[in-house]
């Protein structure tokens, strides 16, 4: 469905809705790599996970105490206490070797291998021991199966412990270790390219000087990319030279192509007529404030979105589009990644019916406080804020005092 | 405060909010150290930053049509238009040189600099240009001003425009590459070493085997470590040998040693007692479900944290006591990371009063259900469960129907 698109002004707009349904669509999970346990903290699993061990693989003491047959402890009280012969010491990782017979006991740490022959730990605290006789005394009776820990308590060999499409907590990655596992089947990170074009541009790290400003849109895009699960391609901001735009955007090496600046319809925005050449171009100019300019194609497998130059403009775009695209091919959610939380509107947010708004609201006394609507070209907005609100396309703004939820922009809780 | 430990059990137990308060008061952020720019996202400013420069440095464009002194369009309408002399372009990067004199206009982008002499720029969209004669008709009238992006607009020279103490987002190192760094002065990463000890240990990626079971906490603690921002040190697993764990306790290039097993009051339990002849065993024994076992100290200017081994008090005491310690030294919030859903709660929880719980509660039809409080080994446990619900010591546990406040486990909202 590529649009007309005149010299002057978009032809016709898409709605924000419209656009994330076509890209929700039209992106599933990339297919997967296998990664290293120790890193594989936050990625997605590929596969489902059976564990080919029960763990624990022995039956194990759950307390410092001694090993016993439990019914040998039957009638033992305080004052009738049941005395064993102690024949060894089982240790974690240092069993005992050889099995408690009738009349004997084995001095046992927690984690350590129940001996052969005993069924059950007796605590210390209710024991005496007299290790120069060889002898313990006891003093409470103690179930079979008591304070031991069965062959597969924590996992069973064959149970399926993690399914295809979790997204690894550092405990699941632990219950992997102790399966044995040394590497893991994740969905492969999306690999991103940046294409950052405009001749007033200089590289991040450089001073601005005359006619000349520093890219800052390549920096926010790389935290917003690594935040996202992630890889950034190594890039170079490129003169808005038609033919260096169109081999950046033919990158196969890419998943998602970021291209910032040249996304209108001016003299010098090559990137929509390119990208329809190229490939298609599925979207251009969208019903929203700010990044109405947006574009959104792709190059064979491949998503191109055209972010508008401006700095707001190319952060909302990317969190609206390509930051969802970019989650859903690793496998992950394309919800918004944020916390939220709701304050009572300081002042009200005008919105045009049929118009999707993406407003900075800082916050004061509790209220948040949507931040001057106009200057997409104004980062510190975006730095001044507390987060973002969305006013859906169907609503006429919002009136002061209503409630507003705030997609934070911080990820800490503050203590 | 060091604590009386007899051999068979703790004689006090602290609790929670006692070590809480003694963890909070006695730290501070490390020093500082230069991150490169491009590193910085996620990262705690060390010092304020004040901009040196204006953003722009220059007046610019907000349009993309024709710069000129704004009075002189005054009167033009579309029956009564005024024409200009064309006499050159302004694009991004590339200035127009030369100055508009009256009667001229010269052709500008959105970004591109405004020429000397012109004040204006009147939007392509009401203009007609005729470049073979070299002249554009305006056909409305534009205020002086209109449509320019003022010097110093986003950014002024002077200005404070992150203060110390700012966790820095992707907007915030994209302005700071706008203003010209090429580093920032952050809040030290602390550096965590993790000394695992157990002789039943094998290492990550090893097959559990016989009496021996793979490490799993060094695998948690590694992700945790990471998602609080600080950096893990090499490690080995260490046997359960006095001299190997009290030089591992003294490495003083670590802000903190997390010391996993050997922490309770057994017969290999050797922790305790070196960290206090090494340094000081602050507390020794909490109040608290699971994780009782726990010990915090120092040695030097190091925290030392003895954590149980058993995964799931391994987990939940780095969650309550090394966390908030490692966020803080990198000067970041103590506060619990994670998102918080409230849900009702499917069975009571019962709780000691006195005690502090962490239950891990799994989600069935929207409620939530309290696992199996036993098995603190159980690592599988925090696998199946949502996230964790804590049970305050005043609390004599939570009656089944009321709401609960988890902390998810997840980081992402699913769609």
């Amino acid at each position: 469905m590529p649009r007309d698109v005149r010299m002057r002004g978009f032809a016709e707009r898409a709605d924000v809705e419209e656009v994330e349904a076509f890209l929700r669509q039209n992106t599933k999970p990339l297919p997967s790599e296998i990664v290293p346990l120790l890193e594989s903290v936050g990625r997605v699993l590929a596969e489902d996970v059976v564990a080919e061990v029960d763990v624990p693989g022995f039956p194990r003491s759950a307390m410092d105490g001694y090993a016993i047959r439990g019914e040998e402890s039957f009638g033992a009280s305080d004052y009738d206490p049941i005395s064993f012969e102690l024949v060894g010491t089982a240790l974690p990782g240092n069993p005992h070797i050889g099995s408690v017979e009738v009349g004997q006991a084995v001095r046992i740490m927690t984690g350590a291998p129940l001996p052969d022959g005993a069924d059950a730990v007796i605590m210390a605290e209710v024991c005496q021991e007299d290790s120069k006789a060889s002898r313990v005394q006891v003093s409470e009776a103690v179930a079979p199966r008591k304070n031991v820990g069965a062959i597969g308590e924590d996992i069973r060999q064959g149970e399926r412990v993690l399914l295809a499409g979790r997204r690894l907590r550092p405990q699941d990655v632990g219950l992997l270790s102790s399966i044995g596992h040394a590497e893991v089947n994740c969905v492969r990170r999306p690999r991103v390219a940046l294409v950052i074009t405009g001749d007033e541009l200089l590289p991040a790290g450089a001073r601005p000087s005359g006619a000349k400003i520093v890219d800052s849109n390549s920096v926010v895009m790389r935290g917003l990319i690594d935040r996202d699960g992630a890889a950034a391609l190594p890039f170079q901001i490129l003169p808005d030279v038609t033919d260096r735009i169109a081999e950046a955007m033919s990158n196969d090496e890419a998943d998602v192509i970021l291209v910032s600046g040249g996304s209108s319809v001016g003299q010098e925005d090559h990137a929509p007529r390119l990208l329809g050449q190229l490939g298609s171009l599925d979207f251009h100019g969208i019903s929203m404030r700010p990044s109405s300019p947006t574009g959104v194609g792709r190059v064979g497998e491949t998503f191109v979105f055209l972010l508008p130059g401006n700095p707001v403009s190319c952060l909302a775009a990317y969190e609206f589009f390509a930051g969802p695209t970019i989650r859903r091919l690793g496998g992950r959610s394309g919800a918004w990644p944020h916390r939220v939380a709701a304050f009572p509107l300081a002042r009200k947010i005008a919105s045009a019916i049929g118009r999707t708004d993406y407003v900075r609201v800082a916050l004061e006394e509790g209220h948040a406080v949507p931040l001057a609507t106009s200057g997409a070209s104004i980062l510190s907005s975006t730095v001044r804020a507390i987060g973002a609100v969305i006013v859906p396309r169907e609503q006429e703004g919002v009136a002061e005092g209503e409630p507003v939820e705030v997609l934070l922009y911080d990820e800490d809780r503050s203590e």
